[in-house]
């Protein structure tokens, strides 16, 4: 079938210089909609033979008792913990979870979210990838007129609910921590500046540097990336460099690991030669060669918490009571690696 | 509805003395049925008003384009390890994933499979949970007739095909690779003896045991569960017994953590008190102290080997040229927790 003859809900919208989610609403009778903007609509609709896309309709009454959660990775342990908690209420509520993996790549978050359309799931859970876009394909999540809720990687700029961590509030305490151990050259390393969750933990560092009257050194900012092997090199550089730093703030886990697996390397002692600490859910935190001090998210609980909201959504209780934001508190567990 | 007033191919085939799946094919027309049972059957569908699932028919003829993965937990490193490999090929096919977690639980396994009756989706890929059960939900399986692939954790009298690892010559290797390190009194640690996995690597430690004239003694068997906190307390009471080992192959990852733990809170050291070797895909295991000797299977490619003959029976190409059973390698990675 050739798609640009199919009049489609865009197709509409576009004509009449109306949002898709308009349209939507108008040609569904909302009461949202004046009665002048359901009549253009509808004639267009009737000119154009405009057919709702059946599968998508006999689903949205049926109900497909299946939500779709879009994550970037599972090997790692803040999304299978995450994946957990929305597994426990996703069976109280007797509903199927799709799991889709970006792999922290735009084209298949795209393709993903594009697959929905077709009304297979009632809901969708989302935290976005870390490569850079302009987020234009998360307006196709409105047009598809289902609830979704955001979760830790957030999309600031969208209206649907959000479920995150003090990220801002842990970046400053995790500083002050290493401030406390007597560091002075404070690095932090993170892995994708698109992400809002980095900006907040980054926001954290450098305020907690300046209330404590450390100059902020951007030379101390090091973007990794998500590939392991290039992310190791980056440190080892780094490291290894006249601009070596007294502790490392990792943003992610597997910054932390890269910067164990270097000063192994490399032979730098933690915590006598560099202080580490690191957001991380890590299981075996405390039993690595030294225990890692870590700022640990309820991953859990992000899991639960985002669930439950969607369900909420999907099932139209409390209508207008669900929270537009929820904001969960992290741990910042000391351990060896930022002893002094 | 009143589900016992419904007539369902499970009441046919009762009815009838036959198969469900000879029911089923009937009632298709296939002509692996006879005339004589063909009208037998369509006999008494029409007597008893039987209807086919209409949503099952449908997708079945347009397929769902959607396969199902049952595991027991995700927080797990070899099966998030697993489901990367399985999405690469699904994604690679334009095929969706349902993730079903059972969580070690036989009641939520069964829901799960039965769940999956109502034709949701083209094929099932299954690891199965540890509890015990006389396997009979198992059957359900056969009785939708759509592909099914066993991985890691299979249930042995199945017929479909199964995608494992050596575990009987790696729990082999793993017991030998002790001794070598002068231990006399080495315990096996387990946490289900339900599992065919289990079986296989305890036969393996027993029979390196033999061949090398050690008496194999039951004491040091230990079956701990699923409960963290539990499998650490039944590990401690063994540590301190007077039936002290001096070495511990944990069967499963959680076990050594749990191992580790211990050691740490009642001064035993690895390797010189106790050497310790495990069944594991940590990505720390090289970084704790001491380092983790490792039976590390590759668990991407089991994922990503049972999700390609999966596809290749649900688009039935090369009918007969699927293998039933696909045994992988694992690999002894030896670290400072076993050296002397």
């Amino acid at each position: 079938m050739d798609k640009s003859k199919q009049t489609n809900l865009k197709t509409l919208a576009k004509e009449l210089n109306l949002s898709i989610s308009t349209v939507s609403k108008a040609l569904r009778d909302s009461y949202e909609i004046g009665q002048e903007t359901k009549n253009k609509v509808k004639a267009l609709a009737d000119k154009l033979n405009y057919e709702p896309n059946p599968f998508a309709s006999s689903l949205r009454r049926k109900q497909s008792k299946t939500i779709a959660v879009i994550i970037p990775e599972i090997s790692n342990n803040f999304f299978s913990l995450a994946i957990d908690g929305i597994q426990v209420i996703a069976q109280e509520m007797g509903y199927h979870v799709l799991t889709y993996l970006t792999h922290e790549a735009l084209v298949n978050e795209i393709s993903t979210i594009n697959h929905l359309r077709n009304g297979r799931v009632d809901g969708v859970l989302i935290s976005i990838c870390s490569e850079n876009g302009n987020n234009s394909h998360l307006s196709v999540l409105d047009e598809i007129d289902i609830p979704v809720v955001f979760f830790d990687r957030v999309y600031e700029a969208s209206s649907f609910a959000k479920v995150t961590t003090d990220d801002y509030e842990s970046g400053f305490k995790a500083t002050e921590h290493l401030i406390e151990a007597k560091c002075k050259r404070i690095a932090f390393l993170f892995a994708s500046k698109h992400l809002s969750i980095t900006n907040k933990r980054m926001n954290g560092y450098i305020n907690a540097l300046e209330k404590n009257n450390i100059p902020f050194d951007p030379r101390l900012v090091v973007e990794c990336n998500n590939d392991n092997d290039q992310s190791l090199q980056i440190v080892k550089d780094f490291l290894l460099s006249d601009n070596r730093p007294d502790a490392i703030f990792a943003s992610i886990e597997k910054l932390a690991i890269a910067t164990y697996h270097v000063c192994r390397e490399i032979n730098i002692r933690i915590p006598q030669d560099l202080k580490v600490i690191s957001f991380s859910n890590l299981r075996t935190a405390s039993l690595l060669a030294p225990p890692l001090s870590t700022i640990t998210q309820p991953a859990f609980e992000i899991g639960r918490e985002a669930a439950s909201i969607l369900f909420r959504q999907i099932e139209k209780r409390d209508l207008k009571d669900y929270p537009d934001r929820v904001v969960l508190k992290s741990t910042l567990i000391p351990r060896e690696s930022t002893f002094f």
